[in-house]
């Protein structure tokens, strides 16, 4: 059996988000040994935050968690790809439905997408409370993937 | 007019790189600015090649390179996704269609697809002579995206 190689990237590994029907790349984040054994047990997407230094459960805060459908290792061993199903219908933290909302078009790069939430009705001064953002699907231990 | 984010990466963006039409994940990939250049003025994805170390061609030695079709940039502006048509029907240097070729199944990292070429077919010992390999398209220089 094959394991996840974390240490060609000093223990993280980029992982591609897609959504799980329409195949649309949603984001690009990274995981870590303990991300990924999270994910495994929760079902839910977790990452580690470069910028916070520390384990990222997405949605967390805004309630968009990412309900992992698939898991895809690449034939190195040090990337990953997750099909999931997006809660809420936006992955970006700017309120698009995928973090690839600008195109390159006549030398320049152009949004090509429209907001799905405001980043300032979702992202409150105050943190979600973590029992009602795992309310709605219980403690389940699910091993879909 | 936004531009690409080379520094956080220590020079290099990772280049998420997905089938045009069918939007299957083929691959994962790095760019510098000269890759990036390259790519541009070609119309044919290049890469920096972090274990050669240097500008990587995509399909010079198999012939199997990917015509850019569309590339988009994240919210960053440090992570590209490329939309591409893939000559030869397969990214993967071990002859699959798509890099991720192992799906996680009850614990294991399983294959899932079917080699496209065998690779020991593809990869001979000598190299295609550059003219060749660039003769199909010729020396027009595209700005498709």
């Amino acid at each position: 059996m094959q394991k996840i190689d974390f240490q060609k990237g000093d223990g993280l590994v980029p992982v591609i988000v897609q959504d799980y029907r329409s195949r649309e790349v949603l984001m690009v984040a990274y995981m870590n040994q303990e991300a990924w054994e999270k994910t495994k047990k929760t079902g839910k997407a977790h990452y580690y935050s470069r910028s916070r230094q520390g384990l990222w459960f997405k949605g967390e805060e805004s309630g968009h968690f990412q309900e992992v459908k698939a898991a895809f290792i690449d034939c190195d061993h040090d990337t990953l790809l997750l099909q999931v199903r997006q809660i809420g219908g936006a992955a970006c933290h700017e309120g698009y439905r995928s973090c690839f909302f600008r195109k390159r078009a006549n030398g320049n790069w152009k949004v090509i997408a429209r907001r799905v939430f405001d980043p300032k009705e979702v992202y409150k001064s105050e943190r979600i409370e973590a029992g009602n953002s795992q309310g709605k699907s219980g403690n389940r231990h699910h091993r879909a993937f």
